[in-house]
């Protein structure tokens, strides 16, 4: 940023989206760091979830051992309520004082859970995203993306306790990873990387996208 | 209804509405009393609430001791979890095999409280309104409605606990009770009970207005 610039300006927003198992948690540290070594103040965090409020409501979401399903609305709006708690309380105060905000899932995936996987009409998500956001985007969104096989062997190794959304069937997955790549295809703001190989590889192909996409930005 | 009719005739669902400390409980208790003396299947409930996950929101929402107070769309979206939870689980449920739902506050309480009171955009409340409910109204809705002073003095006299919305400012109150008067002047369903009374009197009221309107359905 340029000192003697006497606009405000903003922070961006940056997200990382992707199936369970493709390396989301491990790739937000690097991106976060990547950040942090050009001196720009990151504030990293997670969706559903980011504030106390939105995850208690996270809590409610993910709890396995729940006796009564969510229906479909029930659980869209909750994850509504926590984006919106998200956005009130961390997002929007941290790009607006110039903080670059790093968040590990956002609005795309709700699309393609929501909507790629349980098939929820993709209107009712758009209602529910313009309400809450208001216009504002992420500026740059990191797809990692791989096979659906792929990442399930990865999810079984790490011996992690499975929640109720990893549980589901592959053909669930098949189709999140459908609607993601959908969304990648349809704006700009997407960079597909491809999550398959090595983390050494991958990360050497973040490192490439964040390069040509954020150094003009700082 | 007719032993002989073949087609399935759906139950009705009333609900009660209007500020703290009107009685609003008392009132659902003689309502439910008056349906089941003629042999109607009663399912009595309340919102927020109603069902286990709708419950479970509801203490979110209500819990006074809160680090961080929800924005007020988020506590918009709980409370439309909560009722699009409630609707699927309940409302609908019961209706559909011909019990009739009694229902202590609904989307009415949502449009006097975070329009009225809190000053949302009731747009925001009828975008929300139209994806939960699908068209679904009361059928009939009794608005106990009383001076807000009167009322203050009842809740402070029973010692009830005080959650959040209780602690709220008396012009807020005032607020809430012309929103739920305005809606009453613009929909068929309302009746307005005066509930400054006796008991004994605001019951007889409420009778006479079930002998009108209900009496009609059976």
């Amino acid at each position: 940023m340029n000192a003697g610039d006497t606009e405000q300006r903003r922070g961006r927003f940056i997200t990382l989206e992707g199936g369970e198992g493709v390396g989301k948690t491990t790739n937000v540290t690097f991106v976060c760091d990547w950040l942090a070594s050009k001196g720009i103040e990151v504030v990293r965090t997670r969706e559903p979830g980011g504030t106390p409020g939105a995850e208690a409501i996270r809590e409610l979401l993910l709890d396995p051992s729940r006796e009564e399903a969510w229906s479909d609305d029930a659980e869209l709006l909750l994850v509504f309520a926590a984006r919106a708690q998200h956005l009130a309380q961390r997002i929007r105060p941290a790009l607006a004082r110039g903080a670059w905000v790093v968040c590990d899932r956002f609005t795309d995936a709700t699309f393609a859970y929501q909507g790629g996987g349980r098939g929820l009409e993709l209107q009712r998500i758009r209602t529910l995203e313009a309400l809450v956001q208001d216009g504002l985007q992420p500026d740059l969104t990191l797809l990692l993306d791989m096979p659906v096989s792929v990442a399930a062997q990865r999810v079984v190794s790490r011996g992690a306790r499975l929640d109720r959304f990893e549980r589901e069937r592959e053909a669930f997955f098949e189709s999140v990873r459908s609607a993601y790549l959908e969304r990648a295809r349809d704006n700009e703001r997407f960079a597909i990387i491809d999550a398959s190989p090595a983390l050494g590889a991958v990360q050497d192909e973040i490192e490439r996208c964040l390069d040509q996409r954020v150094s003009a930005w700082l």
